[in-house]
């Protein structure tokens, strides 16, 4: 695969974005993070959301987002307009890019996209933020299907730099190279994924995870925390810097992949988890969770756990960069082309 | 829960671990770093393992562990002394705490248990490194299964500072708390997995994770190095600080837990994941991950990609100390009790 990164130094303007409108439709936590990292890029933004404050959560979210980029040492200074629009149409009417980000039900997105595409140039990329959704079950209703993709980010958007790109079966070829240097162009890191299917890759692993968690929770095995300290102390730190593969690479010592494949595949036969299915999805299993959460979290509002969040992977960041390591490397492409 | 680390500072001899003389049977990957991690925190270690290079494994570590200690700025001056004895009973002869990391057979583990508990003194603590067996499964054949835990710990052991801590039915309560003692003296989160169960807390969550990213390779939806990428540049980076739960109550925003689980919940009925059982293990399968991984790795050698691993965690590790979070604080813990 060609390194996405690349269309930063290659086709970049240095000091910008290679799109300089665009729409954000549906403006929950993830839409504001969207536009946060838009404008922060240069971009000028309009967004539509029916809520009433939605100003309050765009307001709230482009603070954070100005502290984390200050904290990575990046310019905040030019940030690109934003106007917040009476409708759909309004907003997206003269938008180069689209981003689609209303709630997960694939009516509520059929009916959306109608409406972007009643009133968007027809060059213009409409792309979903959807975790699940197959691009060419969005695009199922469009007329113009071949401009459409997934473009599933991971919260907090204007930190983390992994967006997927997905098309569908209609989604054209340059479609899918505009979508990837649009991104890249936005400090992020577009991983295409090739296959389509359901929940692409990262929400399949973070699925695996959840539903396996679930069920510790839901046998008394252990509590939120616990899991969470499970994942923090240890392979959470790993997968900051490499993932998965590399890493049991490296377990396998001078014998490599294969030698570590050896000794542990055969363990994949061992009736370990509890895969097979889901714990039902009681009152008493919701408030199980939800009050171990609040014992973790003790008297740190929501505002004060996001803040700590930010603060510590603008760190993480900070130190990837330095050692020229994933994440920090795509902050380094970043940074260079900042204003 | 009391705070494990609360030993490091309360019942420490400021400038070294609680045990003075500990024993390690088996040295691969893991024995040698538990060696490394015990002789940086100035304890005596005794060695065995039938395997003639064991020195060569030793002094590599060893000195992978020093690169990495110097790195977090931590002395690597005065290390306990590291004796390769010709026999299980010549190494634990004398030990106060015996770390077994011979291979994941339970035959293999009751063989090496019996000799063990032939040679040890009554007061020893016996902790097996295994990554799945029960201690009470372990323990069956041993005459004072009361002194036997699980200390299962995370690769690189000299880094990650979690070390999960299970005790069988018949271990005695005392022995728990001298092992999250000794333990967190090593400049280790100690994480007591209160209910025994195959796997016990993180490999259940990595086996789940390995399990679906193998399908994802089996069906081509995505190579090795995609999904390595899947995990590094988004919820890796999360997971280094902040674990799956306490990420999620941020995503909820101002309802908290209880907002995510009633988006969220409903979700996990739905048929996206492959969880229900493995693909087959064929040679082709092992093949197509071993060369993917080939590639990804290109012509970095083994050497090499530890060498990165180390210097990324490094990184990480100071970067989440100098903020206060996680990791970073047991690091902090260890750099107030190191000499």
């Amino acid at each position: 695969m060609a390194d996405p990164d690349a269309h930063l130094s290659s086709t970049l303007d240095v000091g910008g974005a290679l799109i300089d409108r665009a729409a954000v439709v549906g403006c929950g936590v993830i839409g504001a993070a969207w536009v946060a990292r838009m404008r922060l890029r240069g971009v000028d933004v309009r967004v539509f959301d029916p809520e009433l404050n939605v100003g309050v959560v765009l307001d709230e979210v482009m603070q954070q987002a100005v502290v984390a980029w200050n904290g990575l040492g990046l310019s905040t200074d030019r940030l690109g307009s934003l106007m917040v629009c009476e409708s759909v149409a309004d907003a997206v009417t003269d938008a180069e890019l689209v981003q689609e980000c209303v709630p997960e039900r694939l009516d509520v997105k059929h009916a959306t996209l109608a409406t972007i595409e009643a009133a968007i140039p027809r060059a213009a990329l409409v792309a979903s933020s959807t975790s699940g959704f197959k691009p060419t079950d969005l695009a199922v209703h469009m007329e113009h299907p071949d401009r459409l993709i997934v473009g599933h980010p991971f919260n907090p958007v204007y930190l983390l730099p992994l967006v997927e790109v997905v098309g569908g079966e209609r989604t054209s070829l340059g479609t899918i190279d505009r979508a990837m240097a649009a991104y890249a162009s936005l400090g992020m890191k577009p991983l295409h994924v090739r296959v389509e299917i359901d929940a692409f890759i990262a929400d399949r692993l973070l699925e695996a995870v959840w539903r396996e968690a679930i069920w510790l929770v839901n046998d008394g095995v252990a509590t939120t925390a616990e899991i969470d300290d499970a994942i923090r102390y240890g392979f959470g730190l790993r997968w900051a810097q490499m993932g998965l593969f590399e890493t049991y690479r490296t377990a396998g010592g001078a014998g490599g992949m294969r030698h570590f494949l050896r000794q542990f595949g055969p363990a994949l036969e061992w009736p370990w988890t509890k895969l097979t299915d889901t714990p039902s999805w009681t009152d008493k299993l919701v408030g199980t969770i939800a009050d171990q959460s609040d014992d973790q979290s003790g008297d740190r509002t929501i505002a004060e756990l996001l803040a700590e969040r930010d603060q510590n992977l603008v760190a993480i960041l900070k130190a990837l960069e330095a050692v020229d390591a994933g994440a920090g490397k795509t902050l380094a492409q970043l940074r260079a082309t900042q204003r």
